[in-house]
């Protein structure tokens, strides 16, 4: 199908943040009927994980659910795709370099926002064009800041012990973001700060950062339940969550956000043992969040009271998509339902 | 060929440090004669660069020095060669992951360290075994690190400007390198020490820390003469040359050398001008190099009494491998013979 036939078959307008499984499968029925030979997924990370997931789902035998992680269920991975270009229009998932994408399954039997992450799904070419950032709105600026040191500190806090490069790789996209980001946020025409943002995005989660260091990423899906359930902008939800897990986080490994204190705020660890360090660092980290304008607090999301049935309920789902044998949600520390809970009454 | 024939051909320990063409030359007509598929390169720097371009040699359509860059003769860069597996035995060179080799002519008509660096010259597979440099001395160790540091230095402040994570990732390299090179040297039975400085030495120049800053190497072409004429150790010669060609370069671009001094070595910039800040951080690294068993003077590397005509022959041999188009050596600034000669001789 050529590019100027897009319109016609309405797919480039088609998905919607925090896609779904379902506009996935038209999409893919509509290309296998259209016989296209390409997906172009032109947008943020909704687009860019949508176009993977219909890329895999046109050459997919079966349920293109099955091709997603869902907890006590083998995901049967696609072992091919048409080939994926990503155009990013946003600095925020690193979703144009790399070969995962995040969608809600939101048919009859369940809604849960899980993901599919395979080799198949890397982009042949990423187009990666910073001006085309210049139009985001602040809100969704920061957002997308607060998701790229989020992508950073999932592998900071929950990896092996002992990767003094990438510990110092993913210190450097931080400080860079921290520096950068507030200028993107404050003057969206700055083609410079929203080009190091761009750049930061990418290295956060296309695997370099993080090569060897093997984390699991609990702060995500803590998050992809709330924005499952709530249709909230992902970044705004990590915002919420991240802070509220690393001080629950830190008790468990305190050496480690007491070397993120001091690296990434300059915070002097005179007199102080490592968890009031890390404890300052988290609360630095937070008021950083706040002061480019994200929500910290599951009260600044637009939800409504939060009840205790609901924290149970999203602690539950958010197990549906991934734990461990033991049932716990991977992280250090694994966390188990209570844990979960108690998070997310830290961040009420 | 098996490799049990290796011994009978008597390739096995035939390439020496700063290795030589004719080695090459000699082990490609080796190769050719014994059908061989792969070429692999077990050993440091000279062995792995050595095997790149015995690879390339063996499919090579002409004379193998054609391939090595010239000042003023376009390279013929070799368009295949065999495939090359490398199995580094000292953490130096990067030469393990990317796609340079830096050999020496040897020939009638000429002597000169140069180099060839494209496409097919990227090893298949690269088998990084920290074990495998548990032996290695010393001294050879310290070099190692030195060349570890250079090879981030050289594209830290011969680069473009902003680019805050390319910097940020170069500083992370640096400073894991200052705190587990000292261990490794110390200690050389230390694996955790030794395989941070295997994979430090591996970032370091697999193209990734550098990646858009387009720097050239002019500390390196400098040293390279040295150790072609003299045949010491290349991160030895380094060692020698980098902190005077640093405090040659930082007149040219204090500010640079001014964040250098303040990331790497924490030193406080309250009170002085980015120059003095810069120098201190030089003198800061000339330190870290001599108490890790490095030789930081020209007069240490055992090539004797040092003369005016020395010095001017050797800028005019580093020019003879690389000039831009007003006969100076690529670098910020780029330099002309009689800067070159004054680096050399800060280094006296």
């Amino acid at each position: 199908m050529h590019y100027r036939d897009f319109g016609k078959t309405g797919m480039k307008t088609g998905v919607e943040p925090n896609p779904r499984l379902s506009t996935v499968v038209r999409a893919a029925e509509l290309a296998k009927k259209e016989e296209c030979d390409v997906v172009i997924g032109m947008g943020g990370g909704s687009v860019m994980d949508a176009s993977k997931v219909i890329a895999a789902s046109v050459l997919y035998e079966g349920d293109p659910k099955d091709m997603l992680v869902r907890a006590g269920k083998a995901p049967r991975f696609p072992e091919r795709a048409l080939p994926i270009i990503t155009v990013p229009t946003l600095a925020a998932t690193g979703s144009e370099m790399n070969c995962g994408a995040v969608i809600t399954i939101d048919d009859e039997e369940e809604k849960l926002k899980t993901f599919v992450m395979t080799e198949v799904l890397y982009p042949k070419v990423a187009v990666v064009d910073p001006e085309l950032t210049i139009t985001v709105p602040k809100a969704h600026t920061a957002y997308g800041v607060c998701d790229i040191i989020t992508h950073v500190t999932e592998g900071y806090f929950n990896g092996i012990d002992v990767t003094p490069i990438q510990d110092r790789f993913a210190e450097g996209v931080i400080l860079t973001v921290l520096e950068w980001g507030p200028k993107a946020v404050s003057n969206g025409s700055d083609l410079e700060a929203r080009t190091q943002i761009q750049w930061a995005s990418i290295v956060a989660l296309n695997g370099w950062v993080q090569a060897g260091v093997n984390a699991p990423y609990p702060v995500h899906q803590i998050e992809h339940t709330l924005s499952a359930l709530y249709d909230i902008p992902h970044g705004a939800g990590l915002a919420v969550v991240n802070p509220a897990w690393m001080r629950f986080a830190a008790r468990f490994r305190p050496e480690r956000f007491a070397q993120f204190a001091q690296r990434i705020f300059g915070i002097s660890a005179m007199g102080k043992d490592d968890l009031s360090l890390a404890m300052e660092g988290i609360d630095r980290f937070e008021e950083f969040l706040r002061s480019i304008g994200c929500p910290t607090r599951l009260s600044e999301l637009g939800i409504g009271k939060v009840t205790d049935e609901m924290l149970s309920y999203w602690a539950d789902k958010t197990l549906e998509v991934l734990c461990d044998e033991e049932g716990k949600l991977p992280g250090r520390p694994p966390l188990r339902k209570e844990d979960i809970v108690e998070i997310l009454r830290m961040a009420m």
